[in-house]
């Protein structure tokens, strides 16, 4: 679905153009081109390859989606391919994909499977022209620190789970609900850490050495997305790091009570075997047992058994078994 | 076995040719011989060495087989060990290779124990000549790419069992079999990974610095087989991650339901306890024990004795023993 | 906040400054000014901006603070970020931040959520006009200089930390405390990892190679930083290692701990049900037991029973059961 | 010990020499001259340094022994260690060393404490003479092929004792074994290691890059020797990897057969408390316990208690504790 | 404390000279000067940086003390820290450090906190003048060798103390025991693995790619050097591997032993509530209870309660649990 088709000069817009005449702005070297689509079809994405002359590859790869995240030079363009993240409501992430195509006078971009647009992108851009004269390489800038900018709030979301968890791993009983909580955040930093590191690689490539042309002029700009996902996957990391460590504890932590739980089994047991062993031994069907034939012997038996049974009790208490 | 032995000009197929004449086509510049062998014997393979002067080296891993995945270079010609996959009905993985021998103007391939063959890619390449006159870079491309292609269902599967394993990991009394399914797992994604990771490593540099000659022109196909790799290979590196992170949620789990059963006997002897403690204490002979003689005495004792019990019965329960 | 504003000529201080003269004195070659910021507003930051003719990017990372620490080149200046640590009274680390601009003969310090200040660091510097003389490099210099330096002891409370901890990790009874304490030593330790790692490559680059010019003169300084950051990276490394080792024990500890527990209940267990088994046996009612006639048949079994008992006690005992 | 002491020319053996014309022959540049020494005394190592002028360190290393394996280069010469592996009839790995000095014209080898020798490769050298004359490097190369290839069994064995523990890690009853076996495999792998990692990074530098130049002539061969160790090495890695598991996984299934014996103790401890609750109760001494006195009392009672015993015991075989 | 001050030419002693001389004597290009100090303090050093012109940064180290190991480059001079290990009497690892400036023709040592000399070194050396005529890069090797020379006893000290663990770590009852030694040995191993991993590193860069001046025609000694310390580090890292698998062992062994006491309890449980059930039966006071009053009764009642109990224990006895 086509979204905008936009020719720009001088950084200011020239005209929303039908697509079939894409060609013959691209072809004018003071004129710059931004298409956009979305959920692009097999028959749109064939029209642009001929409109912008794209390489066959990464238009297949464009189609096809689920690619890894990646920034590709075909001779004198890009392709660069960024995971775009949603929380889901059941608090799963979305993962949706934008495929940027990037030329010396050109931006072609597709979303595919993310509500998320780059409205606000192009409007910033078209507001200040000065950032548009700089061409593709500070288009396709804007639109990666757009998607950059969106993992944040998602890498939050998942610090402030690991400390929801932790405010609660030490908390006696709450062991499975912690070790299924972890496991569920372990797949998502896991699912994260595959939209963030190969594009850290990728983007590292785009400052610093040898630069693609298209990017040349806008160096710093990448290196400023480069440091913003260092930063991102330096938190996943220790998101990993800590999780690994939270299960471990866990571990200890179902040990632990697991022994208290044994303990206080063990201080009962001990206390009503005592009781028991007294009953059976006066229980006894023995001719000469001369205290079942006193007085006061049935209370003072009784007195016996539960002073026992009280002063193991303490004992215990204090030993901090039960 | 000789599967085919067909010369090529200007990608279109001159003829099939037989053995003893390849050395005469391989010598003519501006043909092309493309020849697949299928569990090659070592005569078969001689002949081959001395048709096409490969290395003896070379020759000498192939007809050895079970090399590990790698490209080699000897002088102008490449010769690449692949690992065919394939998933058997009994859920193992079998191993296959193929074995490639690629010149300037000539590919010969041997496949060994795999029921998987090639015949689409050859079709396929005579289908579009323009493809095939790009020589034997494209050849060994198309072959590669046809063995990697392979690969996506077979990672899907493991991806799909582990899903499968992972629904199952919290569901109280499937321990044992996640653990062997996990187990299982793990040793098909080593299998996976040890056909995989040295072959990304040896396409890396078919792409990007120095290229073989016989690849040059076919450097951004290599880059799309080895960006396939690479996300096969992150993939296996997540399942393995998710695999170790498994294993050790199992053991908690273990260690939870242990802790369970552990709480349930402690409650369940308790009460028992407690019972025969009561019925200790009235089976005593003591002479002077008034209630005994009391006419609703037993009544009374059962009484007392059933309501301690479900007394114990309702506060085990509350606290989630029982 | 403005903290000071001064020229130096010379190694000497000139005058304490107004902020609208600072591009005066920094357009003249032979002067140099040093600017120390405190939790600066934007408005303070802009005008900085436009005094020192800094680059948008860093100022804007300058204003957004939490930045990873990092040292970046734009032109000819150098953008720094460090992290200042602080042991906060409840134990936990405070992390604050200091943004330093250094050009050719300028610098300028933004510190942010710290109550560490550097008046010592120009006091110093101001006291030795021959270190000054040398210009920002060296001002650079001191500043991470005294950043680092509060590391140590930081460093140091957090291996004691780790002692104590370790002193009480094979005691028995205190796994709950450990492990948990275990767990906090984990989280501040990589707190300051996130603060020490990314200073450690960034630093690297300060000496070497190819260096930014104004650090040239001063790269045996900065070298001696670096190789700060690299003893403490170690140390953390260090700690890190020994927590995971440490929980790993700790776990075995708890295992072991309830092994002697579970032995210590088997063993007053078997007591007390050979008593009541011997107690059940007497008080069996069969007409024909002549042991129940006999005069001393209760003190004899009395007797047996708790000689049966002791006897089990003694081997229970020396078995290092009880 | 002197083994042999031959010259070549041309490839073909000239005659065996006495030692103290070595430097004679040596110095002849069309001859090659092969000695082989075996647990050479340090005179023997002394006056091969004087025929040879092999450098005082590596005969210093050959002398003590027990070096890690290494390919040094002393100006023109090579001097290599590689561990020759053994498996003893006890199940233990025996380590041995080769030391090998490889010249322009000369090779000079001595092996310690092994009972493997070198006969074959001279013989089959001598066989084939234009091997031969490739001079050292060839020489070099078949030594280290030779010791390589005798690793391969050896690996073989790890495997399949690794394939052995595996059969029966989850069979009940045996993890006493697998753990002990799973250890002492460990081992096992881990001095192969030592033998064999070293050896691949410095193999890594006879082919590729620059090399020596007594191997510059061999490069293929060596880097065929380098491939069957890259092989062995992913092997062992698999090994250790798959060791790490099995020994987490072990301890899982001591703890799940832990808490089915725990969960059969519970059973029948609940089957036996409750029985024994029963016959307390009708074992105690109430005077008005009407169902004493009737006739069918007691085998009601009997037929009620097995009955209870009965349901119960089906009720925990049907939920899998017994 | 001055322990040496000499000044030597040509390889052979010249005279010991007073402090204030040494730069006299290092200013005669034909000189050498060889100091040892130890435990040095602030006034000597300083006279030393006089003296022999040492960068101020590398003399405050020394003075400090407590570096990491490394090598520094201070124009033509060599700045290197060394540890020195010893092993205490108490079992524990003391660390010792020396410090040594290295010049074109001098060589300056301090060392502190460590009872080991290096009077050995420089008698050997004054022994062989050809060696002293090498210069400060020889004098430095002979330093550092004998500092890496005193690695090895404590590194086999530490394999050994790990053989007698392992020897110990599959015998019931000592995993207390072996889990206190076990991290004991890993402390011992991280404080030397901190020795020997940076200074491996360092040395590292005395042979082969560039090499300072002074250490140019020492390259082959240095390597020599560099290769012991890689061989150590090599065992120190199969010992912290060895560690980490058997504290999991160890912790397999707890779960298994406690599994077996369990099982051992469980058997006795049975075997007495089989007992204490049957004369629960037979203590009930039915009136109708024939056996009772049979004239056999008690003695086959004994009889079957001890025949059940046989047949339980020989039951469990092959089943392994008693």
């Amino acid at each position: 679905m086509l979204i905008n088709c936009v020719a720009y000069q001088n950084g200011r817009k020239l005209a929303d153009i039908p697509v079939e005449d894409i060609s013959d702005y691209v072809a004018r070297e003071d004129c710059f081109v931004w298409v956009a689509l979305r959920d692009a079809t097999f028959d749109e994405l064939q029209v642009m390859r001929v409109e912008f002359g794209l390489h066959e590859l990464a238009v297949e790869d464009a189609q096809r989606g689920h690619q890894r995240p990646k920034i590709e030079e075909y001779g004198d363009s890009i392709f660069a391919v960024l995971k775009m993240l949603e929380m889901r409501e059941d608090d799963e992430l979305a993962v949706g994909e934008v495929d940027i195509f990037a030329g010396p006078n050109f931006v072609l971009s597709n979303r595919q499977g993310s509500t998320q647009d780059f409205l606000g992108v192009r409007a910033r851009a078209e507001r200040e022209p000065y950032l548009l004269k700089q061409g593709a390489g500070f288009v396709l800038y804007a639109l990666m620190d757009a998607v950059v900018d969106r993992y944040f709030p998602i890498v939050d979301s998942l610090e402030s789970e690991l400390e929801q968890i932790e405010e609660r791993i030490f908390i006696r009983g709450s062991q499975r609900d912690s070790i299924q909580r972890l496991y569920a955040l372990k797949r998502k930093v896991m699912v994260m850490r595959h939209c963030v590191a190969p594009l850290l690689d990728a983007i590292g490539k785009l400052h610093g050495g040898r630069v693609p042309a298209v990017c040349a002029n806008s160096q710093e700009y990448f290196r400023d997305v480069h440091d913003h996902l260092y930063r991102i996957n330096g938190i996943l990391d220790t998101i990993r790091d800590t999780i690994g460590t939270a299960i471990q504890v866990n571990l200890s932590m179902v040990a632990l009570e697991e022994g208290e739980v044994n303990k206080r089994l063990a201080a009962w047991a001990a206390i009503f075997a005592v009781l028991t062993a007294f009953a059976g031994i006066w229980g006894m069907n023995f001719k000469n047992m001369p205290e079942l034939d006193w007085r006061w012997g049935y209370p003072v038996a009784l007195g016996l058994m539960f002073s026992v049974s009280f002063y193991l009790y303490r004992r215990f208490r204090r030993a901090g078994w039960l």
